[in-house]
């Protein structure tokens, strides 16, 4: 925690300055203002000050590193002591209907890397990993540290939540950029995505970029410049970090909602569910055993794909739901995760090809109808969401379903009907494909 | 107070992100930020976001002008009813052994033009009207609203400091500014300046920009753009401003430190004292009779050394003494306010002629003798004080006194000796002569 010597003493005021004027501020520097913000010592007006020069004056990658190393000393900082196997973990930066983490982390746990996951909660359009696993009636995300790194040492996986414990500068942070209208930083985003994710005691980390209509980066500059600064700033603090720039500009398989996005989750850990989450999946899976210490790209495939085929990756993930608390049944028999009874149906205005689907706007339905949250002490509905029929690509008659909503009632469901309708454009010409996964960044 | 009709709502991060992306804000939306901020709405981090955003993207002159009026609405603005003369009053930016106001104002109220004058405190090592006026025993600055425009309409005069009921968001503002490194932006400086004079009820402003060494404006492109701000902002806020820029390179007079000042103002009343001090004062005055009604420059300064001479103002000093509770005899007998009793002699370290002094220098030094302040609630001793005896351009010997420390005890009085003696540089040959008056900005 904090710094073990000495710490020298700076004049906040001066060294917003400093980075207001464009000169580096030191390592030490940095460091100082993260520990003053979580003591207390620095002002909130001076963190929102000192955010917006780092806006408009970037960060070098020294600078970005020093950030990222102070907000991760801010709190407990995880060590997995006696751990055999490398400990990898997966972040993507946020899109709908993304439920990767559900069936990544226990497969490649099933292969033999360890993957101590910290996952959080949605807000807005995008969902968190954490309202998914809740969706599992018992399962606990809220253990303690100690329960976390022995959950680690014993499956090689643990699912937990962000505890006050882990980053708490970052968590200040981000809570006040979110205010001061600060968040769109690269070095910023950089130091709050790192600085959570090292304090699990990671070897390795796969970022999944997300770049469209639906992600937070809508350009592909954009999502390869935050993927470049996030892998290199995790060489400098020491873990390794690779980065796939991947497709948000339709949601990503079948299922929005939290129920409804694990079912098909643990679909595709019985080797069904769509291609397009477990070619993602793969992908993903892939980076991360190489990141464990598999040399040998299509030997991890062959790894992660007999993992699939012979029932480990399912097996591990019913150890981690019983051990968390919930019942393990749930991954054999899906259906017993319960979706919401009524179902609406969205019928296509026309046929012809889907050509594209706003993903954000499906995403903002699914918070309306209580699958999310606007704010972030708001409960989300487990068994509310949306099942899109029809992808990019694929061809449509008139009337035939584009998605269902599934609603507990359906009352006052027109409005929201017309909105996922109209988050699906439709033409007569088959788009061409679009690849899933753009590009990689990896040095 | 406040806006009179229905205002609209805005999210405050939105209005940050628009200035953040150099779009402009609308008056209403500047209000809005203000007045949310005065009622505790709108969080001191955003508003610290927003001033960082204002620095890097300026603010246009219409925004400026919101800013002002936004900032003057917050609290109290003045209205001199049945006032038969226009009123006027003079802000200067700051300098060192700047004591124009209190000769300045009682000269042009005795030339028939009121001058409602708001003072601060010194902080740094610029100082301050009211602590100048305080040297005055028995002087009060903390009179009411009601009293100050009372006595402008018995006197033509009033020397008052701000009250909480002024300007409050500019109070708040500059507190947060001060601490978050935004304070060096041309556009809030404006809005700060004029939002304050602007509440006293002005029909016309002049001001006295400082550039140089001693002043906050270091240049005279600074200076020019800060003093065209305000000229421009002023006229948008409906109230007719000139600017003059005048030279801080070396102090201002002989005196510095309040009493020593105080006297120093008083003498010139008395058509004595320094040339630099008489010149200024008549230059800044000519400038407020013609904001005043005068038309001829030269009839302006005619009618200011007639008053001077005749004793009008002299006996318009002694009447605002008197109404503020002041002994009015220290008017006719300055000697009477108490100079601290020891003095320590600053010698020449060579011959030849002084080139130039660093004012800030030597305000520092009054600061650390006690005459100023370096935080808002500390006490200063109003009798010690430096008297400068050579200027720029005045030949001294070896050994000649360059100044006089005036002190209550000679102990640990090198260093500040030595400080002054520092400040002092000393060449062969005699400098050019500097003008006074550098620019005068009026459109």
């Amino acid at each position: 925690m904090a710094s073990r010597r000495r710490a020298r003493t700076f004049l906040v005021p001066e060294l917003i300055a400093k980075k207001r004027d464009g000169q580096p501020l030191s390592e030490e520097e940095i460091a100082f203002l993260v520990t003053g913000f979580t003591a207390g010592a620095v002002m909130a007006e001076q963190m929102a000050a000192f955010a917006m020069a780092v806006l408009f004056r970037g960060m070098s990658p020294r600078e970005t590193a020093a950030l990222t190393l102070a907000m991760r000393d801010s709190g407990t900082v995880i060590r997995h002591r006696g751990l055999r196997q490398r400990a990898v973990d997966k972040h993507s930066t946020g899109g709908v209907g993304d439920k990767i983490s559900l069936c990544l982390a226990p497969l490649v746990a099933a292969c033999g890397v360890a993957v101590p996951m910290v996952s959080g909660r949605g807000l807005g359009h995008t969902g968190g990993t954490l309202d998914k696993l809740e969706a599992i009636p018992g399962f606990r995300t809220d253990g303690s540290v100690a329960a976390f790194r022995d959950q680690v040492r014993e499956l090689g996986c643990a699912l937990f939540g962000q505890t006050a414990e882990i980053a708490p500068a970052d968590k200040r942070f981000y809570a006040l950029r979110d205010v001061t209208g600060t968040v769109e930083s690269i070095p910023l985003i950089t130091a709050s995505i790192l600085s959570k994710k090292l304090a699990e005691g990671l070897d390795g980390l796969v970022l999944d970029v997300k770049v469209g209509s639906g992600a937070f980066m809508k350009t592909r500059e954009d999502a390869r410049a935050l993927a470049t600064s996030l892998v290199r700033t995790g060489r400098k603090a020491g873990v390794a970090v690779s980065a796939l720039l991947t497709d948000m500009d339709a949601p990503l398989g079948h299922a929005i909602g939290n129920a409804n996005e694990t079912r098909e989750a643990f679909a595709v850990l019985h080797g069904e569910g769509p291609a397009d989450v477990r070619e993602l999946m793969l992908a993903l899976g892939v980076e991360m055993l190489r990141l464990g210490g598999e040399r040998s790209r299509a030997q991890a495939r062959r790894r992660l794909e007999a993992a699939l085929s012979d029932g480990r990756a399912l097996a591990k993930m019913e150890a981690i739901v019983a051990a968390q608390g919930g019942d393990p049944r749930v991954v054999g028999e899906p259906d017993r995760l319960a979706v919401a009874p009524k179902g609406v149906v969205v019928p296509a205005p026309r046929r012809g090809f889907v050509r594209r689907i706003e993903s954000k706007e499906l995403g903002l339905v699914a918070v309306a109808m209580g699958a999310g949250r606007t704010r972030s002490d708001q409960a989300v509905d487990p068994a509310v969401g949306i099942t899109v029929h029809a992808k990019p690509g694929d061809a449509v008659a008139e009337g035939s379903a584009l998605a269902t909503l599934h609603v507990r009632s359906r009352r006052n469901t027109a409005a929201l009907r017309d909105r996922v309708a109209g988050a699906f454009s439709i033409g007569a010409r088959r788009p061409a494909p679009r690849p899933l996964v753009l590009e990689a960044i990896r040095r």
